[in-house]
């Protein structure tokens, strides 16, 4: 697939188990090019069925139990993530896991609220915090930004963008709990870009385009494939330049 | 102090126990140009001494219990403002209330964000949601927007500005929890600007500066008394072209 997918040693992506954490991984081991390790996690593994069976095929693939909103669950999953990447640190954590619990302006609830920023928003920073010293680890081995070195993706969404949530684009999709948890995201991203540029890890906010997935729908105009083929060869080409940005899947920069 | 105010016959202010919410009610009954109803919320009115003892000056200001975060106090609220307002409605919604939760990338928890997401953002949310029905009924009774009618001011920070955290300014306050809050407040005013324009209520988010409050700390540039007077004049001006913007307290537009 890319060449900096041949130098990065280590790859993990959360919510594995479906959708486009699913696709990330079996594009990564069957498009033949990524000899390196891929964590793959998922909430309950026991019921990862085609995850489990992708595994069995490339045992460069290690699913792990995480479950994003949990303190405990982040700590023990941080410890099997040390034994499995070591000396080589993590080269790219793709927080992928995300919920989108519909509610509108008259269904929206506190508690919707809560939990939509909890998994989307809060989830991505504590395990981003929870992986800094293999994603330092692997930032000391190299020079520049990319995912060759160390690298942050949040997997975030165009309806995270305050800005383009106007005129005709804001009449549809009026999901109180998804938006702001994605524009919460996208300030975390540019939080943790600030705050990690010193030690070398590139951050950056993905939106991977409206998909065929359980949550996007099965009107959306793009196949899961599409989508993460695209999504990588954004991720693959990710350099100094697009540290802090939001981008398209197309690798354009969207606005805030 | 403006014809604005003299034709807006409601204003309810959250967090009106102290700083800039204590200033607002001050200068809105001290300036004799203000007829109408003040609602002041607090959450412990009993502790709100300052507001009581002005209360007794002028009667045209209600002192109500509200705990932004607490869904029961919200319907409690909701239920006195009714009351108050009677069949004027509501014009002026102002969500003040807030807290900053400091914390930076090494000693935040999801705890700490996910506390002052709550009375940041979704309480604003919830408010308003709550208060809708008395903002309907002030703008079934005027046309236009603006004050005059019904407006609901949520305000929000400078920080919450995703593109703004960057570069120099970004190498203060590295507040993961408040900045988050206000980035998300800044989509709900958004998603609420594009839901409430139908029925004539404009929705904007202003930042009031850095202020010598307990909040914005001792070296802070601005008195409260300066804040406030510029943010009252910003929001006495307000029309339709503000709706869904994001405002600095001199009235300029600030990006997302």
């Amino acid at each position: 697939m890319s060449d900096a997918f041949k130098v990065c040693k280590t790859v993990l992506v959360t919510g594995a188990n479906r959708g486009l954490g699913l696709q990330i991984v079996k594009r990564l081991v069957t498009g033949g090019c990524f000899p390196g390790k891929i964590i793959a996690t998922a909430r309950n593994p026991d019921e990862a069925k085609e995850l489990q069976s992708m595994s069995k095929d490339h045992p460069n693939i290690h699913i792990i139990k995480l479950d994003v909103v949990s303190e405990e669950s982040i700590k023990k999953a941080a410890v099997e993530v040390e034994q499995i990447v070591q000396k080589d640190g993590l080269n790219c954590l793709i927080n992928n896991a995300g919920i989108n619990i519909i509610a509108n302006f008259e269904t929206v609830t506190a508690e919707k609220m809560l939990e939509n920023f909890h998994t989307n928003s809060v989830g991505p920073l504590m395990i981003t915090k929870a992986m800094l010293p293999m994603l330092k680890l692997a930032a000391a081995n190299a020079v520049g930004m990319g995912i060759h070195r160390a690298a942050v993706i949040n997997m975030t969404s165009l309806l995270g963008s305050v800005e383009l949530n106007w005129g005709e684009r804001a009449k549809d999709f009026k999901w109180y709990p998804y938006r702001t948890s994605k524009s919460a995201l996208n300030m975390i991203t540019r939080c943790m870009a600030v705050d990690l540029e010193a030690d070398g890890i590139l951050c950056v906010a993905i939106h991977p385009g409206w998909v065929r997935t359980d949550m996007g729908g099965p009107e959306a105009p793009l196949s899961i494939e599409e989508s993460i083929s695209s999504v990588l060869t954004v991720i693959k080409g990710l350099n100094e330049k697009d540290h802090g940005t939001f981008l398209h899947y197309t690798g354009e920069a969207l606005p805030w």
